[in-house]
């Protein structure tokens, strides 16, 4: 895998200034230490056999998802699966790798990674996978689909966290890996037009050619697929920065169930001419028609890219540290990342790693700034490091001297989700939330599950421990509880507990990974009965067949 | 009027080298000149007169729609203005100054304002004006409406230019102008939540007070309201730095026709829990709902502010200088906008103003940074014009060095759009057109009027010039006709052949302004009848009797 991003921009020595303060000595470089660059804090895919490392359970026995959900059953109306059907989809694409087809025959095998999801938790029963070429292609199948009454699930890089992009009985799996063509690029506008199936790190690797960069990055960059992304509404590392893919994509081609091909793939900034029908694709999950291509608009690569990595005494802390980082650095900053001293202390444990900072700390955050001019950057940093000394907001800090160094920092945030697999399974929540009431909820949480019994240091306790980290600039926390077996009574302590407590601040129960099965039946914590009841016109607006992505999202 | 908050910000000298290079000498002080602040490119309001400086025809003369557009028909399934109708909408509102009642009495004074638009171009029949103080009082008005058949305009500030926001028959007028209170405002995330009728200005200054920015700013800032400003996806001068409102606004409140409140008012940045309705209403320019209220995500307001003027020797030119500048300013460029020399001349020739450059340029360009450090920017901002004048993109140029000059460097820009109206009358067009043809319509245009032995310098021809101005960094291209008459010749010549010329290079036929009932016809240039279509099921799915603002948009 190429490296990320922001770890091939050119970086240089922080320029200290001639007399350094005090203060500033205190961000003493930092020890350089291997870390794979495979490590993300989101979902990777298996490797060629299918497995991961650290994963819960070897593929073979991953519960299927209409198990788990006992109470889903399939919907009758939908027809079964019929030689005749594989025959029209294997007319259809000609190629022979782009159905696979597992009626006629075993391809258990081959359809096992469509089937299921990277986690390990969803699983379902289909028996055929298409893999389109084309617009029209996707245009033939839905319509072939939606006329016969086949289920369909959309699937772009599989990378997703609430199951949505996985069948749950025999949907047929509409794979979008061979549109993978970037279409093209205006160097003047910056604006990018590519087929849904590129991955994000083919696109961002070849803008970074052209001295720009795709305006959204995240952890399963190497797998995941724009398509998806924008079908998810991705948020990830670059939002604060960059703001929500709403905002940066301009048009997208996108098929309806019946077949009619949505071409609003427009170039242009600027275009009011009706409603933005586009954006209902956007976080639509396919559940109203499959996203073909977007156009997006990327900005300008900063070549000037900074990572500082603080110890802080106290959440109240953090938020004095995020205040002064958007007063100070303001149009530099791109990233301002959350992790408690819990997740870090994880990460220790599991990588056997050198960490930054000597001694233990409540929380810590790690700052990027990307800018146009590596020493105005850095003449913003120190100060605002001053700043932040002075007024003794942060405790500790070190900044990064150099590429691997950066690399190495951002490790300590991206690692974690990898990390918390160690033990055997995480119940993972993302929300929004206010930022002052944060990590209230992780600390509430934390206490309702000791007093409950099951956190310990034992492997009688089935909770290792309660923790959170995110995206703060985002108000977005990730709660995660590693475990070291599934459990009910765990469970039963987590939920409805969490979604009230984020439903009585009025904050999401999904801030960027989507509905998709896993918070389905959640979305009244976070959505009126009106909002709920629009969206479902919306549905049967586009979908009255109801063959896209059944069972789950609203 | 209080300043635009571009000028209050906190200005500098620009700070040259201790040797300024020979080149950069060339970039010498102004002087300082007068230029009123109500100056505007886009629309004012009447004043109390109800009148406008060198508006083409005073208010009794307007002409009314329905005479200008003798194809539209009043729709027979409304019903009529009662006694009754009036009767419940004073009993509802209580407030005597809430209802203006052109119907049991002679209001057509009073009524006049909200009946016709400033720029003297659309009037309707209206016999009534409500104005809700409430987000339930807009639900009981819209659902009365809705079941008594009587049709609605939703009005903001009335600053639209394309007669979306007067009525064109007797549709009743609600008017928002007395929701326009701020409701909340989050010092950390920046986060806005104020009432629809909250004047943009008035929103923007609250929030300088507070080191923050309203994310739009357009030249009706001093009587455009927010709420319209969202329901006509306003672009404006800010766009290319902030992006557009599709990602800022955080949510809505909205009351749809049949009275149902859309409760989507979100203060989250991330919410991944459905399909993103509210997006439907941005743009959606009061034909499927009124919106009462909006969350908007603001920035940190920039304390550094620059602005340089250029002239330039060609369009090659200004698109080579609008690269550099992305390329150099990067996140500090505010602004990069286009001014031909024509609409520089005619603002010499109504003003008497000194020009800020010596000489004749074919096009000339304003460029704005907004940073947080003033010596970092100007640094910047001295590199850049460096290089410039180095590889001779531009040929000469001037910085501001105070509040004053940089004012008056604005009012070239923003000032063109008011002295175009000093002749008589004007052809607006707003379009979108990719970057390196963006110009070319422009000069197009002006040689099929001029071979069609339109445009001259007496009065014996109609048009006086054309010529061409815009938002560069967004390829929005005004391209404006002033003339001395409105003209049936002039009329055909333009159209169809504008929007033609624009459909052929996948263009938009409207930019930023949205359709109304001016660009109602030719939505068909920039969208195919699939995203009609697809629109006009939008439309009957939230409005299916079609009360909200009839005759216009799709």
């Amino acid at each position: 895998m190429a490296l990320a991003p922001r770890l091939t921009a050119s970086l240089r020595r922080v320029a200290l200034s001639p007399r350094p303060s005090p203060l500033i000595q205190r961000f003493s470089p930092i020890c350089p230490v291997r870390w794979t660059s495979s490590a993300t804090s989101e979902p990777r895919q298996p490797d060629a056999e299918g497995t991961l490392k650290n994963a819960p359970a070897p593929a073979k026995t991953i519960q299927f998802t209409a198990e788990t959900y006992p109470n889903l059953k399939r919907h009758s109306k939908f027809a079964k699966l019929t030689q005749e059907h594989v025959t029209f989809f294997q007319d259809l694409l000609g190629v022979e790798s782009a159905v696979i087809d597992g009626l006629s025959k075993d391809a258990s095998e081959d359809i096992e990674a469509f089937n299921s999801d990277w986690m390990r938790k969803y699983r379902g029963h289909s028996q055929l996978v298409v893999k389109p070429g084309s617009t029209e292609e996707v245009s033939k199948i839905l319509k072939y689909c939606n006329d016969n009454l086949l289920a369909v699930v959309p699937q772009g890089g599989n990378t997703g966290l609430v199951g949505g992009s996985v069948p749950v009985f025999d949907e047929i799996v509409i794979n979008m890996q061979r549109m993978n063509k970037i279409r093209s690029f205006d160097e003047v506008s910056g604006i990018l037009v590519a087929d849904a199936g590129v991955i994000l790190e083919v696109a961002d690797n070849f803008l970074a050619d052209k001295s720009h960069i795709f305006p959204l990055d995240l952890g399963a960059k190497g797998s995941c697929q724009i398509g998806g992304n924008v079908a998810t509404n991705a948020g990830g590392l670059r939002l604060l920065r960059y703001g929500s893919l709403h905002g940066n994509v301009l048009g997208i081609e996108a098929v309806l169930p019946d077949g009619t091909i949505v071409d609003d793939l427009s170039t242009l900034r600027k275009n009011n001419t009706g409603y933005d029908i586009k954006q209902l694709f956007i976080g639509g999950e396919g559940t109203i028609g499959i996203i073909t291509a977007i156009s997006i608009v990327c900005p300008q690569r900063s070549p000037a890219v900074n990572v500082a990595y603080f110890g802080l005494e106290s959440f109240e802390q953090v938020q004095n540290a995020f205040r002064e980082a958007k007063n100070q650095l303001s149009e530099i900053l791109s990233a301002f990342e959350l992790m408690d001293g819990r997740s870090q202390r994880l990460v220790k444990t599991v990588t056997g790693k050198k960490r930054p900072l000597e001694g233990d700390h409540p929380f810590y955050c790690l700052v990027e700034t990307s800018g146009s001019n590596t020493d105005h950057d850095s003449e913003k940093l120190q100060t605002f490091l001053e700043s932040v000394m002075e007024k003794e907001i942060v405790s500790d800090g070190v900044l990064a001297q150099d590429q691997t160094q950066l690399q190495d920092l951002w490790s300590w945030r991206e690692g974690i989700s990898e990390c918390l697999g160690h033990w055997g399974g995480v119940y993972k929540y993302d929300l929004s939330i206010p930022i002052a009431d944060l990590y209230t909820l992780v600390n509430d949480t934390r206490d309702r599950l000791t007093k409950a019994g099951l956190v310990g240091e034992d492997d009688s306790y089935p909770v290792v421990d309660v923790l959170g980290y995110g995206h703060m600039g985002d108000a977005n926390l990730h709660l995660n509880v590693p475990v070291r077996r599934y459990d009910k009574e765990v469970e039963k302590q987590l939920e409805p507990f969490v979604y009230e407590w984020v439903q009585k601040r009025s904050g999401s129960i999904s801030a960027e990974h989507g509905l998709g099965i896993a918070k389905k039946s959640f979305i009244g914590y976070s959505r009126s009965p009106t909002m709920v009841a629009l969206m479902k016109q919306i549905k049967n607006l586009y979908d009255p067949n109801g063959i896209m992505n059944p069972y789950k999202y609203i």
